[in-house]
């Protein structure tokens, strides 16, 4: 094999598919990148077996041939090189020069006949949205899914796509966020629980721009998205995700409108007095016109009152400060609005329309 | 005590003498930041017994006193009050409330009267320069002190002031690193060995600005830093530092002449095939016209060839490629100059003047 592209050309392809190789594995041949030059097209791959990306580039192709590079050094190579013409050549045993205007590197390859292709999907009608909406949907929910594998349905999100509308949940058993997302067409049910590391690593790649769009396809165990030059795709979570309908309720005793900012900067200081590991919850008093937030801990104490509107009865309530600061971070509206039952049910925090709703469940704590 | 300050000024005064905070110590007092606010000014001061800092911060005292705060603590919750003015106020037991608009924290302090106060040093004529320059040379020469503690004069820097011209050295066993800078004033001379621990904080707090001026006061066991607000009082480490003179040579038997830029780069890329710890030299074959530069390890092979200018023999020597790489980022020039006597001498990289003088040591190898 012999190509020839530029630094830039090759450096933004390695940069993608990097993020499907494995930090650790027990198959050496996972740790590489594919460089495809078999037909016509440059092709890098790299698979986790989970997780799979592909992506064309721009270059030359003198001889056809395909070889598989440690990610990690081609990677580094790639970005250390001189910002012009790469020449990459394998020779005999997979040994692969690569070449840039004075400079020449000489590592050892590997035959790109032990690669694991990526799964072939049959691919019918995608759902269509721009890669800004994708990418915010998933920075607007990812911080809820779960860390441990011991409920694995828990470290997916639910994708739900009815009619024209997009639902994206995460859940972790302390709270649920929900989006919802108004498409421009529209589909028949489609339901998939896509790996949370599949979406972060999606997101990173995604340009984010409002004039590019995402093609994702739904099939019994993948979701392929396709955009610009690149394909991933993924295995999806096996098994039938949680019934949150039921854990919703739009009746409340207690609603209170206040600027967001505000309060996320108040809870933001409350937390400075918590260690890591700690669990002091924040106290929230919610009176006529004003909400009195209090933290105690072995390092000191902190209170502040913010102005609030308010409907309903007064409370005295718990959090853990960390989800309150999760979902205030992602919510861009000035106000917001938070509806309560009693200090024993979940506080909903959501706009008039439901774009989006945070279900939070409060704490006990000794009143202070 | 009870005084008042903007928050501006009260987190830059607590971020300047948080660099002399200890990490670990068993004394907690030496965690402190101490307000002292006793007199008609507020200055705060941290000292962790080799290195103290005093700055004096603006603002309104309404009640005389002092107090110790945890320096941790202190300076987080500084940092995420809002933009606006902070009162600081001790109460029983030295329980003390930072407030600021609606924000109040309570946190335990500690009484002033344990802190260890700065020694008192007799002032004697200060050596004067610019910010820039003292911040500058530190950069220049601390990356080749020793960290270990097996000797503790190689952990610290020589300064040396001979009438006009202060000379700062650094050495670690396998290079030497020079400067020399011609000060305004003429003094006599001093030479002391300043940590460098205290340099590197030195050169986080200062400004860099080229009009503003550190003064410098050498006593016998100490150093004084002074500029704008602050003042930084640091024990020397006794004893006599090495004679560097014999060491140095201006005879040569081959001289080279290059683009810094370039040798830097390759020397860099080269490195990449070097895993941490990995003592592979970088192998460099000086020509008629031209350096090559090779490495070789598990990982692959690299070589390069770079443009020279010559005067006097070939040779082959090989070195420590990281202390190429520490050399060459801090020399401004755009073409540097390599002396070598042979393959068993050091290398001096200098320049006509000898304001710069970096001595590398070579290092075996197996020709490749």
């Amino acid at each position: 094999m012999k190509i020839i592209c530029t630094k830039s050309n090759l450096a933004k392809g390695v940069g993608i598919v990097s993020k499907a190789v494995p930090s650790k594995t027990t198959m050496p041949i996972l740790e590489c990148i594919l460089i495809d030059a078999t037909t016509d097209i440059i092709k890098l791959t790299a698979n986790d077996m989970e997780l799979g990306i592909e992506t064309i580039i721009e270059g030359e192709i003198l001889d056809k041939g395909m070889i598989a590079l440690d990610a990690k050094i081609f990677s580094e190579i790639v970005r250390k090189l001189p910002d012009n013409e790469i020449v990459i050549e394998t020779g005999a045993n997979d040994q692969t020069m690569i070449t840039c205007e004075k400079a020449k590197f000489n590592i050892s390859g590997k035959s790109g006949n032990d690669f694991a292709y990526l799964p072939y999907i049959e691919k019918e009608e995608p759902v269509r949205l721009s890669q800004y909406t994708l990418k915010e949907v998933i920075r607007q929910t990812i911080f809820s899914i779960a860390d441990n594998e011991s409920n694995k349905l828990m470290t997916g999100e639910l994708f739900e796509i009815n009619e024209n509308i997009l639902k994206v949940v995460s859940l972790d058993g302390h709270r649920i966020s929900i989006r919802k997302i108004e498409l421009k067409d529209t589909y028949g049910m489609r339901k998939a629980v896509v790996p949370g590391k599949t979406l972060m690593e999606v997101s990173k790649i995604l340009s984010g721009e409002v004039d590019s769009e995402v093609q994702i396809y739904f099939t019994e165990n993948h979701v392929v998205f396709e955009f610009d030059q690149t394909v991933v795709v993924s295995r999806l979570i096996e098994g039938e995700y949680f019934r949150i309908e039921q854990m919703l309720s739009s009746d409340y005793e207690t609603k209170v409108r206040m600027n967001k900012r505000e309060l996320l900067s108040c809870i933001d200081r409350a937390t400075l007095l918590v260690k890591e590991g700690d669990k002091k919850p924040i106290i929230i008093h919610i009176g006529d016109e004003s909400m009195e937030l209090k933290i105690q801990s072995q390092l000191g104490s902190m209170d502040e009152e913010i102005f609030i509107t308010k409907e309903g009865k007064d409370l005295l309530i718990g959090f853990n400060p960390k989800f309150l600061i999760d979902a205030l971070r992602v919510i861009d509206d000035e106000e917001v609005n938070l509806y309560f039952m009693n200090a024993k049910a979940p506080c909903f925090i959501k706009d008039e329309k439901e774009t989006y709703v945070y279900l939070i469940l409060p704490v006990n704590f000794n009143a202070i």
